[in-house]
């Protein structure tokens, strides 16, 4: 489980988008979603048309590395359960929001080692 | 260990760079370097005279989100033995280059780990 996306973002594998190659991975929605698509080809053609649009993608790819940055440390710096109450206190909405077996995958967890966790957390 | 960087790369706390907020991170040179640096201010001025250059930290921050997917994928995905593996295989020369603590620290292993892989690796 690479990323969560919310209402108004953009997702994509990243690679695949700007090489054309085939993705590795699938986009799932786990709720009901309305989406808009954008083609290599077009989102190149806006950037061309609307350089107004390379600042708003150089922020916006900016703000993706800071939070990219943020969790890989979390992932690689922290025990499982201290990765788990990390996440509950930074996105409290993502806990309630996702299924606790994809929650697990974006971790890094076995489901079973994440119930575990979160059957001791409720017990303290 | 967040990331390495090498010559002619651009390296940076990312959030701390563009908050102005403290950083929670050191940058360490461990081979002698010689280093450009630019502020903030300098960087948003530059980016503001030259729109170009919008276009090129759109694109380089874009290939930096694909090389921290892959990492991210890489970490969550894989035991430590594979990870350590698929580092020899895709960067042989950080393997090559960087010391053993810092490697385990940036596959978020104990180096009593990363030793005991690589003699197992050795061996066979």
């Amino acid at each position: 489980m690479i990323q969560f996306a919310w209402e108004g973002w953009w997702m994509a594998d990243t690679y695949s988008f700007l090489s054309a190659d085939i993705s590795q991975y699938n986009i799932d929605a786990i709720e009901d979603a309305e989406l808009l698509m954008i083609t290599l080809h077009n989102f190149e053609a806006m950037l061309l048309q609307l350089p107004i649009m390379e600042r708003y993608f150089r922020i916006l790819f900016q703000n993706n590395i800071i939070s990219k940055e943020r969790r890989l440390i979390n992932t690689i710096s922290y025990p499982a359960e201290e990765k788990y109450r990390r996440l509950v206190a930074t996105h409290p909405e993502m806990v309630q929001r996702i299924p606790q077996n994809l929650i697990a995958s974006y971790l890094g967890l076995t489901p079973e080692t994440l119930s575990r966790i979160r059957k001791k957390l409720m017990q303290s």
